[in-house]
């Protein structure tokens, strides 16, 4: 099949692999309708996470299943799936305990920028949208493979609540649907920080009421105004810095949490400030099937549009120009369509 | 006054030093029932804080108020009252939200290893025992100046709910005080890690079902094998080192939280571990004046004992064999009388 390899610093390629096949009878193979390219699959792009060249890369896609494994019972050949970045069983002690993300038979998606991908614990990863979805709906059902869950995690984690105030650190596609999941869990103030224009026009179209476009003390000091000296209820850190971090703990209420769903990269916690302040942090990888009954219910109804944070689209071919455009910030997010 | 002060490491003296007055309109001056030695002041008495020779020490007392300065509404000369350490107006921003401990007008006693001690912000701080609190019950009242709502705060903190598996990391006053607030939130099963019989037997009385007596490595294990591998519910970390931090982290099942309450030392948080396991942390300084009520009304209907926490009691005169005492480890918690 053509898929998406990485070969080294900004060298992205469409290269001819084996197709995946069934390996385990938990296994389904789903053939990709969409799939898309991650702000953390520009770590490695960008050399600052080591690679083996000529891997594959994308862990977002939503497809038709082609074939299924032989302990398969619930999903079926044709079905029209959501497939969560993160695979899991549904059924351990962490999933019981709705931490999916944890779970024992943890498994990823490797090739969602392909033909194909193999999905691991077919019947506790994939969920199935009724019939065939229409085209408009394409974009917002892919966002449930990562970004959207992801955001709704921070959102969880930060504790936002009815009636709260919100601040979102990181104008990328998870903050952006952070933005969304904060709004839709009820925050009444969402100060959303951005400098760029046109990720400020659907930050606000998302439900966020004040941007803050400046950075560090100063957005520390916008955050404070803005909530009468308190600080915010809930803070969403949605990129993954030291320096975004230490801008969530100032910006973040005594006695609130920071949500995290930003992979850690150079990020030195400050225990004593957080301490001291009491403020907390929680997240990580977002249990994706965890969430995804309720956002695609979400979707399927109107509610949420997550799929407006595709503001570029190339065939598969053009996948190398979709992570230079990401690299350069020239797109938000970049939808692949084999 | 007599009051204890510090002057090196190892050096505790009982000195006389001039009475502590009211220095603006909103103080109080309380003459101690009773103070003691927290496990906080063990560090700068070790040498691991600086002290600046000669200062008084000592957080924790109970007592009769004295005076009243000119701005003092509700509390009278001659209450009863609990003197949280950290204090407060209860009318800031931040006390307004339940986070008294970051009040605007924060202030902390100073010199409750004396005959009397200066509060401040005698309105939001104090709470007052009605009538004259039986002798038997003056333990109990002294441990909720910090020890048991710190404890509790910590419970508070790592999300402990009922049914649930709590672990306490950390058999010191608070930690032990910890046991007794998970108990009562309602944890089903609580792990008491502790290698000290008599510790042990006080974290029993408490409400601890299991004893962990090992460390590090071995005490995870048997976390996860008392939680059928699923790690506890919610963790307690009542020591503030970097061991004791790791261990709570590592004893939390995916998506709980640890609920720290030592103040840290040396301490690096495992940035990459709470992101791939879902461990969050949360607690800090604990708002005392916020638990005040509801822990006062479980003294004094017997629901809960705290003051067994106290295992040796001397006369201010022996400040410094409590000390001693505390630092070897020969007593848990030292009350003393003036």
């Amino acid at each position: 099949m053509r898929a998406t390899t990485i070969h080294g610093t900004r060298d992205i390629r469409l290269s001819e692999v084996p197709d995946p096949r069934i390996e385990k009878p938990t296994d389904a193979i789903v053939k990709v309708v969409a799939g898309c390219i991650c702000g953390s699959d520009l770590w490695p792009y960008r050399g600052e996470n080591p690679v083996v060249a000529g891997n594959t890369i994308g862990h977002e896609c939503i497809g038709v299943v082609e074939e299924v494994g032989a302990d398969v019972r619930d999903i079926k050949v044709g079905d029209f799936v959501v497939v969560p970045f993160d695979h899991c069983d549904n059924t351990c002690v962490h999933c019981a305990a709705g931490m999916q993300s944890a779970c024992v038979n943890l498994g990823f998606t490797v090739s969602g920028q392909a033909e194909y991908a193999r999905v691991t614990q077919a019947d506790g990863s994939l969920v199935a949208v009724p019939g065939t979805p229409d085209a408009s709906l394409i974009p917002s059902l892919l966002a449930l493979a990562d970004v959207m869950p992801t955001g709704w995690h921070a959102a969880v984690a930060a504790g936002v609540r009815p009636g709260g105030t919100a601040v979102v650190v990181g104008d990328g596609a998870v903050g952006l649907c952070g933005v969304l999941a904060a709004k839709q869990l009820g925050a009444e103030r969402i100060i959303a920080m951005s400098r760029h224009e046109p990720r400020q026009q659907i930050a606000k179209a998302f439900g966020a009421t004040d941007i803050v476009a400046v950075r560090g003390k100063e957005a520390t000091a916008a955050v404070l105004e803005l909530t009468g000296g308190a600080g915010a209820d809930a803070v969403l850190e949605c990129v993954g810095t030291d320096d975004s971090m230490k801008t969530a703990f100032h910006a973040a209420r005594p006695g609130s949490m920071v949500g995290f769903v930003g992979v850690p990269h150079g990020v030195v916690l400050p225990v004593g400030t957080m301490f001291g302040r009491n403020v907390g942090l929680a997240g990580g990888m977002a249990p994706v099937r965890k969430y995804l009954p309720e956002l695609l219910g979400l979707v399927l109804d109107g509610t949420i549009d997550p799929g407006r944070v595709f503001d570029m689209t190339l065939p598969l071919e053009g996948v190398a120009e979709g992570y230079q455009a990401m690299d350069e910030r020239r797109a938000i997010k970049v939808m692949l369509q084999p």
